[in-house]
């Protein structure tokens, strides 16, 4: 791709270029109701306003269903399907191009820009979709065997079953936040001792609050259920993605995942990053994922091995004091699985999925060794053991109160053509004092 | 209470008694827009019909709220509160009691009654939720414990947390079916030796399709994120009961469960039956559920240990062939733990329940040992070893294609004042042949 210059002034170091266009959910004080923009630069373009003004006058495709830029969520814009994505992407790309052969609609008119272009700054971000199930997996193999050690000792860190299908769980749809909700410190069953013969629960604010690297994709396609999704087809069903925080109790999770997986551990909240970038806009940092050294089944064998994302991830951790450090460097190319793969396996059963359905990747750590590329503190603390250091002489092995935690991605490294997430942020408060 | 007689003709046998008024949402052939209506003997009421017609005219305060039932869901309903629930089925009570104080409104009113009052056979029942999150309990002890002897040994069958927490796993909630809906089994992946040493899965219709006896609870009460809900509270937040199949493919399950549960072997569907019995309904059926050896934590703790309902369960199995039996009866007692320590125990870390949240009991076993009171095919051929005999000399481990599932329900042995579900009914498609 050549360099997308805009006659709008977008600043070299954003993650919103041209080369973008990422899709959020917005309001403003002057307009409060939650309406489809997307993002270019330090500015949101509204695309409910810009509908209303004829914007979209050369795109006539997308005439008859206009009506879903007024929506308070993307689920309907989604629903169109890929094929209309890449239309409006490509169509707001040509309207922002320096040589754009349509000037009339926005580069020579300034009072449309007025309307349509707000700063983010004077912008309230909305959760992007109404997500009616969401799905976390675990295709972060370096993280599943950090963890795994942990629990069973490296000899069974990794389950039989692992390196064959896409292990994940059913989460919580309606805990999920969008970046800057601040998250309370959860209350629940830990065991202090858990080396102890007699095993007796003690109740307590979570004591191991943790963070979880991810990314989340969002699904644009419904399949009708009883009808698996062809993982050759699987990518139609891929909306797009965001970072994604799935905070974690670690404590509570020891005590309560026997026999049926973590539940009140990750029901509190998570945390994903308001602009969903396109599957469109990601398609030139597809690179190849771990390698899987088992014969995989076929419904899950892909065509094409490029089919994880070479975005360059970040967490950086600020406490109550103001003391900070960047504690995760990584890819999200250490998956084992695809979001491909995911949707493949999640619909085997025919298994149903929905627009707005959204997935996990898993935590994703860039090695089995280094503290600093581990997507959580579990495995950088090596499960409390050793600590984590932050400026100031602060350190930690798990989250305090205060803390915020900022998540941020991003793909390519050349100036002006960066396709970004922005942050997926969120500050712990303390724990509710329950009088029962 | 005494006998509720109405001038209506409601049969006797009937588990929609005056003492019942389920609700549920309905279409018909002539109207084909799903609304809400409540059932009375063989006839559902059309409540939209009836608001429309000024029905409710004698209960002013339900007038602002009276288009809560033109929705193609109970949510909003749900949402008004248990108190509103309370009036509005005590009215309809009312209105339909032989001693009537409102005759003019439908006793004396042809017309209306015209209108409103629809044979059962010629509803089509919808589901009467959009249901949000689903969340799916394991109180069942008898069950837990039949299931975990044969995953675990008997020495190693109840977990140290289950007596502690009524654990629990997030379900599918896009996959939830109405009674009726034909069930495709799924395919998977299935370990078809587990004890080989080298573990390599099999691509295959599941062979080991098993059904579970539950009950559903669905919430009506929204609690705020990072708010608990106490257990003092919890039956504020308590719509009503339904009954409920959680199908499940007991080889995928044992395949892919650990280390973060039941996924694909629980999410291809799950049947609820259609009219939700009101948690005042079943008030006089409370009773004391299984006993708790164990001191649970405060936030679980109950003032009344009659938390649990002794509704009369049974599940009948029809072949393809026509042969039938009568494979389970026992009683929702059989729990260790109550919908409203679910409630308690699942926001106690902060999530958020929302109106049309699904919580299911767990699988209801009434015994260890009797193979006529277990709530599954797993725990009845204790794991594929025994035969369930069916009339005409055929037997079950598992499902087969084409066998008929039905769960009946029902409280309290007076004809005339029965409190009952109706049924929930599945049947099993064969699975799809797939070309990938
Ligand atoms: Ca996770
Ligand atoms: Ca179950
Ligand atoms: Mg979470
Ligand atoms: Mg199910
Ligand atoms: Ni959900």
């Amino acid at each position: 791709m050549s360099t997308l210059r805009s006659w709008f002034s977008i600043p070299r170091d954003s993650h919103f270029s041209l080369a973008n266009i990422p899709f959020g959910i917005i309001s403003t004080a002057a307009s409060p109701t939650p309406r489809v923009a997307v993002a270019i630069g330090d500015h949101a373009v509204d695309l409910d306003a810009f509908t209303a003004n004829n914007g979209f006058q050369a795109l006539s495709i997308i005439q008859p269903h206009q009506t879903v830029f007024s929506q308070p969520s993307l689920n309907a814009f989604a629903a169109l399907g890929r094929p209309m994505h890449t239309v409006v992407r490509k169509y707001i790309q040509s309207v922002f191009s320096a040589d754009t052969p349509y000037p009339d609609v926005l580069k020579n008119n300034a009072s449309l820009q007025a309307q349509v272009l707000v700063p983010l700054e004077h912008v309230t971000s909305h959760l992007p979709f109404k997500i009616g199930d969401y799905t976390d997996f675990y295709a972060g193999l370096h993280h599943a065997y950090n963890c795994g050690v942990m629990f069973r000792g490296s000899s069974g860190a990794i389950q039989p079953n692992y390196k064959y299908l896409p292990v994940g769980y059913h989460g919580r749809a309606s805990s999920i936040v969008v970046s800057g909700t601040p998250i309370r410190r959860p209350n629940g069953q830990v065991l202090l001792d858990p080396s102890a013969e007699k095993k007796i629960p003690t109740f307590s604010p979570c004591r191991m609050l943790d963070m979880e690297l991810e990314l989340g994709a969002f699904i644009c396609k419904a399949n009708t259920q009883g009808e698996p999704v062809a993982i050759g087809e699987a990518p139609d069903s891929l909306f797009g993605v965001v970072l994604m925080n799935d905070w974690s109790a670690r404590d509570v999770q020891a005590w309560e995942y026997v026999p049926l997986g973590p539940f009140n551990s990750k029901n509190f909240g998570t945390t994903i990053s308001p602009w969903v970038v396109l599957a469109d806009a990601l398609e030139p940092f597809k690179t190849q994922g771990l390698e899987n050294d088992t014969e995989i089944l076929p419904y899950l064998q892909e065509k094409d091995n490029k089919s994880v994302y070479d975005i360059q991830l970040q967490v950086d951790l600020k406490t109550q004091s103001g003391n900070t450090a960047t504690i995760t460097k990584t890819s999200a190319r250490h998956l084992l699985w695809s979001f491909p793969q995911m949707i493949a396996h999640h619909t085997i059963t025919g298994c149903n999925l929905q627009s707005g359905d959204l997935l996990g990747s898993g935590t994703i750590s860039g090695s089995t060794t280094a503290q600093s590329e581990m997507g959580s503190l579990l495995e950088q603390s090596a499960g409390g053991k050793k600590t984590v250091k932050i400026a100031g002489g602060e350190e930690r092995r798990f989250l305090e109160d205060g803390d915020e935690v900022t998540i941020s991605g991003v793909c390519g490294g050349d100036e002006g053509m960066l396709v970004g997430f922005g942050t997926c942020v969120g500050k712990i408060e303390p724990a509710l004092t329950l009088s029962f």
